[in-house]
């Protein structure tokens, strides 16, 4: 009896780690990161995921059990010799802004993706925060994809122009965050920023302004979502990898399930980011991905509709002039 | 004959003023200003206003003209010996921020509000920044209006906290922007110091958040409306006294037509305003509310009806978990 091929719908490249946070509540050490992780967890919700990342030899194998059972294939992670990826960082009392203390690659220094072999036809691709060089590379041994989804971060922005340059050509969907977008597109109006970036190459920008929600300019015009106003919010981290795979996540649902991907899913989808992120700033690290449901981000995104329903046509009132 | 009393609507204290503004764009002197000249001409877009304020010898009779023209009723006006109240100030490049060069208060010093009959009995009523003693001066000579909205900013919060006390307690609607927010409830989250606020007597909040939109706190919940994306802003100044002004404009107009001044109204108002606050800083001082019509608003409406909108639901959503 043959088995039929498997079915790849969404691929995860980036980081898995383990981050050192000091956040005003207290430190937590040791605690399970990166920006794969993050987007995995939340993606995981809507689709299965392979994932593709390296990890080192003190990557307990409980944690990738942890993965498995929510959904997340886990063939492409390679464990390599020497330490896993780690970060340390420390918030400040408000939580708005965050210093890095320190950064130790690790095995992350010479990681160079492997895509396996199924995962090569995923229709989805999500390529998370790390050398656009390694972006690059992932893209030369995927299969025609669909929809590649990119992060990046001003150290690349600065530091490999040309390089990152190449991968915005062949990237359908940016993610970054508000002042990626305005160091980027060379402009401090945001919206001038994405028409700059959306020549680049992505035809669709997401810019993410943390608590104040996210913007998506497509060619058709600019969408808002908010973020969700929490009374408890404990740790930022992974808040805008979580929305990157929440995000990915909800569309590759939507065509798994026969849906179109169009403007209007891409709507909805920057919705189910943000609400995916709204949980998980609720607790430490991707502890709230792990214990959520989906029946939590159901309410949530009830409570969204809410949050920005106007009941009544403001378009048919009269005006004294 | 006898001619009918007439209504009185809306009436709005605070300041009329002259503006010296450091754009990035240019310098300009002599502006038109003033929380009160702001409100008044964004609300004379919805309803009829009584104005009450201080100007000085140096105020041209013109630009009073100008408010006439513009539905606004200036009996309440004050010439007062002097010079008008004068404020200069600096943006950065980004427009984010501004200092403060210079401030004279001139017949401002001086003001105590006096309103005129008829206007004693609107229903609604603003009061703009000024001292909380004036704003409680204001409160003492107006018969029991339906709804009082207040702006007050860091200067009294810390300055004039048992004066505030006091105000507050008499205010349904105080309007501040997110650090005031913050300061006046004592908590960096924004959601746990609008609790905090209402319990010190006004039943909503409206936080302002300039580029990033405006949330209503009120009994039932949040509500969010965004700021519209604009890819030319040219002078923030008064875009929050616009604000106030279309959003309490639009709540008269709502009462004058008979409709129900509810939760519902309360949501198509904070769109209002934040529609009209969009038109004020495209163009230097408040020329933008001197030329635009009923039917910009309206186009514009439209536009942040399409900026926030999604088309299906998703709370009908499958999930993995």
């Amino acid at each position: 009896m043959k088995t039929p091929p498997r079915m790849s719908r969404l691929l995860i490249v980036g980081s898995v780690a383990f981050d050192d946070l000091e956040l005003p509540t207290g430190k937590h050490d040791n605690v399970w990161g990166g920006s794969a992780s993050y987007a995995a967890l939340a993606a995981s919700l809507f689709t299965p995921i392979d994932l593709v990342a390296v990890i080192g030899e003190d990557f307990p194998e409980s944690q990738l059990d942890t993965m498995r059972r929510h959904g997340v294939r886990t063939e492409g992670v390679e464990r390599a010799k020497g330490k896993s990826f780690r970060w340390a960082g420390r918030y400040d009392a408000t939580l708005s802004t965050r210093v890095t203390l320190d950064t130790q690659l690790n095995v992350f220094a010479d990681f160079r993706p492997k895509i396996p072999g199924a995962a090569r036809r995923a229709p989805f691709v999500l390529l998370g925060n790390i050398h656009p060089a390694l972006q690059l590379e992932v893209l030369e041994q995927v299969e025609k994809p669909r929809l590649v989804v990119a992060d990046t971060m001003n150290f690349w922005i600065t530091g490999e122009p040309a390089t990152l340059k190449k991968l915005l050509e062949r990237v359908d969907v940016l993610v970054i965050n508000d002042e990626e977008a305005r160091q980027l597109g060379d402009h401090h109006n945001v919206s001038r920023a994405a028409a700059n970036i959306r020549k680049m190459g992505p035809k669709h920008l997401v810019v993410k302004r943390g608590e104040f929600g996210a913007l998506l300019f497509d060619p058709e015009g600019t969408f808002f979502a908010p973020a969700y106003p929490l009374e408890d919010v404990l740790d930022p981290t992974g808040a805008g990898d979580t929305f990157a795979g929440g995000f990915l996540g909800y569309l590759a649902h939507v065509d798994a399930v026969g849906g179109s991907v169009d403007r209007a899913a891409f709507r909805r989808a920057i919705v189910a980011g943000s609400a995916l992120a709204s949980f998980c700033v609720e607790d430490v690290g991707p502890n709230r991905l792990l214990t959520m449901t989906g029946q939590n981000l159901r309410d949530r995104l009830g409570a969204f509709k809410a949050l920005v329903h106007v009941e009544h046509e403001l378009d048919a009132l009269t005006f004294l002039r």
